[in-house]
């Protein structure tokens, strides 16, 4: 099923279908994304999602052209504590700074992917007009790992095309969403105010990927606590870190605090950049990845081989128990080699 | 290191080192176990815990000898609900048919493994000195994966060696956990009287593994209205099942409700011979292991991998970005081939 994007079918290029037209080539429809042509831009992430052979040629030609300049952004923190209207403000200042971004919105828990399906995205309308802001949403196609592995290929090709800054904001806190927005270069960790908001925070390993914490809605009772508890939490991590988290407050509504947010994102790019970390953190973003491809490839490989004569040799015995499991893989995995 | 096991120096045999000796061989050890030399079932637990060729050559052994009558009991539920002194309990009930009983502890988040090393397992020291009752802990050893291979190994070499009956018990409820007991012929899952325990326990996934609920410390307030939330919930499984898991009120510290639950484990055991889900859960079993098996031995070869010198000069080129992460995929595997 192709996802429907809502946000593709306007801005530039949406008037002038011919330009990326019903091409399913991917050399030419990047030609066109970069040209400005968002139903380029869409058809390419829906490619992307599908996987196989096409995903993997956009792949190959968008991975060369990334590593650069570009700004990836995490946003990630249990459901309420206002990550949409936090990257809302956020498309904002990236915008006021004159670059163009591209924003991902990763929720698992929701079987569509496409433009402005999750409610949360109509906030985000009022930028539903600008050219320099591409949105969409990313779900699960089939299975968490799926989604684990398409989302960076995602973030690469809206680098590819031309968008400096990204920003990928998770929906909740589970173990998938926390790791695709912890491989940001800058991550995010929203909270509200409140008792034990802090430590639910640490409890789903959020302090360990947290570079800016945000307590946000920092107009109820109880911020300055939520702010304390982070820090102590802070104080208390063994690790010794040259970067400390800062936390900042903010109302993402009204706007407050968000100048000094997307101020202390700036500086720690600046460290990142200054301090190697970007490089160390990228290099090991691009080995783990390599890891999950390789174990999902040979995941691929078991699923053959559970189709072929010797498998259904090998399991009749085993099912007799004249060969124990072990036996059996191992025979199984001789027979393909 | 040698996990030490406070067992199996007690019972018959500890008084004869000579039986088992120093003995590393698998068939022979095999041999003193089965005439009832408890330090050679401990050694064998050890040497299945270790993994590598001799544990692989006990579960050829061993497996054949499976598959028959033995009956084994799962049993899970959130720390606290109890679930030592009903498998204390459990043991009683067994012994009075006049069945020798093989317990197994899983306990992931504990480094230690052995006999008698949680806290918990004080309880049965009624049952120490008792030739026909082997109690052993098992922790995880480097992973829960390892925890995942060696349990359903742990159970069959207990049956091999001649207990009819085997009951795990995991201390918690975490997947890993739900998992092993989820994988016996009877799954008993056990909550406590208070509001919110079922719905605890439909979260954490155990709805769908037990074949019977025990609702624990009846005595205290509530216990009555749990039952009737488990009723309520297993009348909105979607899912029609023959058997529909009963749920027994049960005091287990004074006894109270014990022999109404043998009762309704034996009237399970009987329904799966009967109705012949005995056979499709076994096998279905057999199969996941299997699976399991193979995954974890490409895993293994994913490791090696990572040591040669193609990947080395794959990871260059990828870090250089020359090349993306699914085609040094590609080349790395087609090396290897």
């Amino acid at each position: 099923m192709e996802p429907k994007s809502k946000h593709s079918g306007r801005g530039s290029g949406s008037s002038d279908p011919a330009r990326s037209g019903e091409s399913r080539d991917p050399a030419a429809l990047l030609t066109s994304a970069r040209a400005g042509d968002r139903v380029a831009v869409g058809r390419l992430l829906s490619m992307i999602e599908r996987g196989g052979e096409p995903a993997r040629e956009i792949g190959r030609l968008a991975f060369p052209e990334t590593g650069g300049d570009e700004h990836v952004l995490g946003i990630t923190g249990a459901p309420g504590a206002g990550k949409s209207t936090i990257t809302d403000r956020l498309i904002s200042s990236v915008r006021e700074s004159g670059k163009k971004v591209g924003v991902l919105a990763v929720d698992p828990s929701s079987p569509f992917s496409g433009g402005a399906i999750l409610g949360d995205r109509i906030r985000m309308q009022g930028h539903a007009l600008d050219d320099g802001v591409f949105i969409r949403s990313m779900a699960t196609r089939g299975h968490l790992g799926g989604l684990a592995l398409a989302a960076p290929e995602a973030i690469r090709l809206l680098v590819a095309v031309g968008m400096p800054i990204v920003l990928v904001e998770t929906v909740g806190v589970g173990q998938v969403e926390v790791e695709i927005a912890g491989e940001a270069d800058t991550t995010i960790v929203a909270v509200n105010p409140g008792w034990g908001d802090a430590i639910q925070a640490s409890k789903a390993g959020l302090l360990e990927v947290a570079d800016v914490f945000v307590v946000n809605k920092a107009d109820r009772p109880g911020a300055a606590e939520t702010r304390r508890d982070l820090e102590t939490m802070l104080d208390m991590d063994g690790t010794m870190r040259e970067w400390r988290p800062p936390v900042v407050l903010t109302d993402a509504s009204s706007g407050a605090g968000i100048a000094e947010l997307w101020e202390r994102l700036v500086e720690h790019r600046d460290y990142m950049i200054a301090s190697g970390d970007l490089e160390r953190r990228r290099k090991d973003r691009i080995l783990g990845e390599f890891r999950r491809v390789l174990l999902w490839k040979l995941e691929q490989k078991v699923r053959a081989l559970e189709s072929g004569d010797t498998f259904r040799s090998v399991r009749d015995r085993l099912l007799d128990r004249t060969i124990d499991p072990y036996t059996a893989a191992d025979e199984l995995l001789t027979s393909s080699e």
